[in-house]
């Protein structure tokens, strides 16, 4: 299939409690207006790397970020840890920058700080999508090992 | 091999104390009519991923539904995760949407409410997949970020 | 290579206590009169899956049982997660049935029903391999969600 | 893609609080002098995999160095997890020398201390990168078995 | 590239704190003289994979024994599962026969035993490798489920 239009995904769950795809897909459209947004909308987070591929291999997408969050769980952990793995063997298997943004529930206590923190990072993450697919590998450079947070206050440098 | 008619999987084990296929096939009946349902019985989870594959490569399924039950034991956490990345290997490799349910034995000592969960999660994820092949990626998007939960009530957004 | 006969194959290990192939060969010659049966024994689990790929692709096997024997220490329960994770994947590589017997040495103190429960496990799960590639997909079907249990006495559906 | 010059690839993120490659790439300028370097800065560990493989797939890397930096936080050793399993898969997929670096910020509470490591680290990985590009698979052999440890003092031979 | 040499691989690390690839060279030269044998050195176990995987794609070795020494820290451990993860990877994705040996620093706490445990399981794991690149499939089955065990007294049959 050609895939002439340029195109950047959205995948996120019906398990999250918080709608990052509003923010994460504001900022794609604001810093790639030359692209498409495609969104995928899958149960939960080991849904999240087979549907970010389907973007990649039958929509063309040259980008893909991801919004899972994690339940309390020990079971949850585990479903983290295989959702990890897969995203990055995704990303191996596509040659793609897929950008993963997960909450875990157990972050706070306080529904609104959980919110906020869902919401930042999602955005944050969106831009450094959008930064690496407009301007290269060395789109990051300047913030490197400059303990850049999403979700949270920046760590800062040692 | 030709696959001219359309077709879905279910995949259960023998392990399982439940028959979440059932339900499961009920559903995916109701939701996808065209589709030939095949069903494949393995011994337990970890049997799942390769079952699930050879349906996609062997008879040609559109989507699988995976029905797994996890034991008590460390040693079953640990197959668990195993077979968690390979659902999603399995995935990465076929292009195909699998869609996975587990019940884990410990999430109720009450036999009467395990057997609620798992067929009530059964269902509701045969529910998204039909969906999902039916309608595209954005099947599910109006329920994204939501806090919907299978076999338990939805936790809601936040 | 050709493979005009067919073949299944059996894999153990020298780290086991137990002769688990005798059972698992002898169900199989009974079960599947036409198959020729190849064994491999290698040192340890972590081996098992390499083992059970060559047999399928070097030797043509449509199916391969693997023994496998876990120890105590904490580096045996990662080896066994190692171990399962390979075993999907080569199901996954080469579309042939892998049934996995393991068996932890911490479920028993007792060398006697360790001995036992080994032997079960390995017969038990000979039949199912047989059974799936003698009558395919649903050769299982009738025992699904019934709570089979292999060295042990079934746990029985709820 | 020809890749008639030679080049090496250096991954770091924004989530580190020390600027690693620095040292890094010095090492590299020094060792390598025929070698082009080209950076790629990625958000966070579990984006190394992915980056170092277009470094070599896209850009023609003979090898590669990652620089990575792990939280305190369980989902943060999760991600080193997959990291580290990607890292090795993307090793596997390439044929080409992909070497780390990881900071675990747990390793020391003292900040100067931190520093200290990520940047002995970084460069001695770097050098031992650059030999075995230059010297091919025996270049470290003379080091075999010696207890050799990078940020801190080598532990030696027994 | 052709290989018409016969050739094995030695993978060893400058993290280990004894020369392992003595003791396993010392075998694979006696028990296979027609073979030439390939050593690799690199810095620690995660290194282990990707360098079997060269010896055999770039060197053309049927068989690779890798030296792993694994250190004390919890982040050491998920390194030794990864490392494990990607070597049975490594199996699959060359068919060649990869043993492994490793040796974790907390099995002992005198330097002496650590030193003994590790020569000796070098030296039989390298016995088993060359006997099944000798001997083939059943080269190890007159030990099979016998309880042997490598750097240990064999715990033996039950």
């Amino acid at each position: 299939m050609r895939h002439a239009e340029k195109c950047v995904g959205v995948v996120d769950t019906t398990f999250a409690r918080v709608d990052m795809a509003r923010p994460a897909m504001e900022e794609l459209e604001k810093l790639l207006p030359g692209y498409r947004i495609i969104r995928h909308t899958v149960p939960g987070i080991k849904d999240l790397p087979g549907a970010a591929k389907r973007l990649v291999d039958q929509y063309g997408c040259r980008g893909v970020i991801t919004l899972g969050w994690v339940g309390r769980r020990e079971a949850d952990k585990y479903s983290y840890l295989a959702m990890s793995i897969g995203l990055i063997m995704a990303e191996l298997l596509t040659g793609s920058i897929l950008v993963d943004v997960t909450v875990h529930e157990d972050e706070s206590s306080d529904p609104e700080e959980l919110r906020r923190i869902a919401l930042d990072r999602a955005r944050k993450h969106a831009r450094n999508l959008a930064l690496m697919l407009k301007e290269g590998p060395t789109a990051l450079s300047r913030h490197a090992g400059r303990g850049l947070r999403q979700g949270y206050p920046d760590a800062g440098p040692l």
